[in-house]
């Protein structure tokens, strides 16, 4: 077509985005005989495709046109409604309708928040490891990550102190309170009031990422940090992405009265509104069925999948290898002896049709390459099982 | 439910944001017996919700659980394909299924445009007027926008040269070359063709925003800057919200080739992917209904709106008002005395129960706020004549 194309000039910022490693993995990893624990995809059998068509037929006929019309930048208000009651219920929070901003899943809230916050060389904390996903949405705005000594509890209140202290201008705290991504931990409830505590006091936002506070397995849920925040200074992000289906990319943001004009504002610039006929299938979905109902089988399902994998990767690795038992969520964590560079690993992995994501780029500082990534949601127990065996032979052969 | 709500730091960004005036309006009209020319909302009455509900339930009864989970960031393969063959075959353009990315609505691809080219102080070139929602878009990126001199024919070629010549770093020039929103112009051929040969010569990109190109009511379509382009240096963005239903927020952008994988890249960050069933929607649409049929008729609607609006305008309006007569579109622009404020105007106009909008925020540049933008798309055509009506006696009582 061109005859001779033209050097087009670029942002600056476009020099520190970089594709993301699971999504190049992703694809070296689509060939049906390679099994993957690589990606992050919820399972598909619980997926409600009797039940979308069937809502987007009373949708067309009750709403008509209006569904597919232009709609406001917060989003339809019987969603938002629905949202602030169920996170309520379900969370231990009291927001309100109004409280609630609709966004194309819970990374344009991410993406927002970068927006909205960050100006350059502004820090953002976060925890060690922390979701590859929300480093790429934040870098567009060129931050200093500080990465914040995390232990099986959440991020240490004395790093926090510390952190806070040695960068007094930072501007969030970016966690995943529950079943992280990737490391599969949930912080304690002293944890998760130490922070808010922390926060409060050096007046700094906190960004709480929330979307796999549902899927928990065993043990008592605990309140979400939106929940305890008595200083109105966490953003909370939820999505349905992970508790209903992520195709729909229907998800929310709540966020403190004092930026929600300017979350409001971002979304409007950034693509009006999210789809009207999406958020009207959602709480039409929501008024005809049982979407709890539907998280309880979901977790049963997760349970048996999570419970596979443990079992197997306990028979399968060498005791040098350590890994998380989570009590909800997607994904385990395996740590593997100092030495090891997990990017190798997998390649080996690759050659035997097993796949996962190397722990390093789940960082904001370099190293930390011994580690590793497996998600337990997506295959079944079976394949799970064989899953592990091509993975625990590959990783005794590669450990020599 | 804060004992304290404390302060919290935003980006210096957010000092540029500021609500869309049209928005802000758009509250204001809702009272039903306000007749509206303000908004830009295609005919409701087209839409298709029969067909709608008829597609979302095929695409689930074939395509199951597929089009309900997380798909690529680049968008739906065959969707992808089905507009590169469109795009080709309507506006003339030689463009590939891998040139597309799929965006949440036309605004989701102004936002990525700056977010991909514009570092702070930048200069981009606009239309005088151009389109509101891209300056907003840009304005988050601190760009510095030049107005370039624009008659009925577009932007004036020795204008543009001049504003190349005196801001050597320009990053990229914003047009809308047919049916203008707000203006309702549209481009001569010599008019585009002198464009890019400018743009070439100073290897600047163009950024050809074609919302409305084929709601065409008379006369011979024009091709696309994208079909003219020989280097290689225009970013396309097209919709299928004001040829099919803006409530889907699907669309889509054909960059060059150069700068392909970088939109793909803020896309991923930005929200991953447009949703897949929405996508899966509107591919199956095309494949089972005929949508260029339906423009036909959409177009044969707005030609009638459109008349009746000049008609009345043209008996209501006293001679010192000047209005564009728009071949195609939603719009049109006129043009009061110049002492006259339309925002004064406008408050005469809502007592009376008939709104528009003020053109000065169409402007980059302060001043001309002796101007306004009336959409003909919405009402039907008793209604646009008895708000013609009421537009008619308050201006003329208005200017005395």
């Amino acid at each position: 077509m061109s005859r001779t194309a033209v050097n087009l000039k670029l942002a600056k910022r476009m020099d520190y985005l970089r594709a993301s490693e699971i999504r190049e993995l992703l694809k070296l990893t689509q060939r049906p005989e390679v099994i993957s624990f690589a990606g992050g995809l919820p399972a598909a059998e619980l997926f409600p495709t009797h039940e979308m068509a069937e809502v987007t037929r009373l949708v067309m006929e009750r709403e008509g046109s209006s569904a597919l019309q232009y709609s406001t930048t917060e989003g339809d208000p019987d969603l938002r409604h629905k949202i602030a009651t169920r996170m309520n219920a379900r969370l231990g929070t009291r927001v309100e309708a109004d409280d609630i901003l609709i966004t194309s899943g819970s990374q344009q809230g991410l993406e927002f928040s970068g927006k909205v916050l960050i100006d350059e060389g502004d820090v953002v904390l976060c925890e060690s490891p922390t979701y590859l996903g929300a480093l790429n949405a934040f870098r567009a705005y060129s931050p200093r990550f500080v990465p914040v000594e995390t232990d099986d509890d959440g991020m240490v209140p004395e790093a926090v102190a510390r952190a806070l202290r040695e960068h007094p201008g930072a501007k969030f705290i970016y966690v995943i309170p529950d079943f992280q991504n990737p490391s599969g931990r949930t912080w304690s409830l002293a944890r998760r009031q130490a922070l808010l505590e922390l926060a409060a006091a050096h007046e700094v936002a906190v960004l709480e990422d929330g979307p796999y506070s549902e899927l928990r397995f065993e043990g008592e849920p605990l309140p979400a940090l939106k929940a305890l925040d008595e200083h109105d200074l966490v953003i909370y992000l939820g999505t349905f992405s992970k508790i209903f289906c992520p195709g729909l990319r229907t998800a929310w943001l709540a966020a403190p009265k004092s930026l929600r004009s300017k979350y409001v504002l971002v979304k409007q610039g950034a693509d009006l509104h999210t789809g009207t006929l999406v958020q009207r299938q959602v709480a039409t979905y929501l008024d005809h069925y049982d979407l709890d109902a539907n998280i309880v089988r979901l977790c049963a399902l997760y349970r048996e999948r999570r419970d596979a994998m443990v079992r197997c990767l306990e028979q399968e690795l060498p005791p040098t290898v350590t890994f998380t038992r989570p009590a909800g969520g997607l994904f385990l964590w395996a740590t593997f002896p100092a030495t090891v560079n997990a990017r190798e690993l997998l390649e080996v992995c690759v050659r035997a049709n097993v796949a996962f994501v190397p722990g390093g780029a789940f960082f904001c500082e370099p190293g930390h390459e011994n580690t590793a990534r497996l998600n337990f949601s997506y295959c079944g127990p079976e394949r799970i099982e064989e899953g592990c065996r091509r993975f625990g032979k590959a990783v005794r052969e590669f450990l020599g």
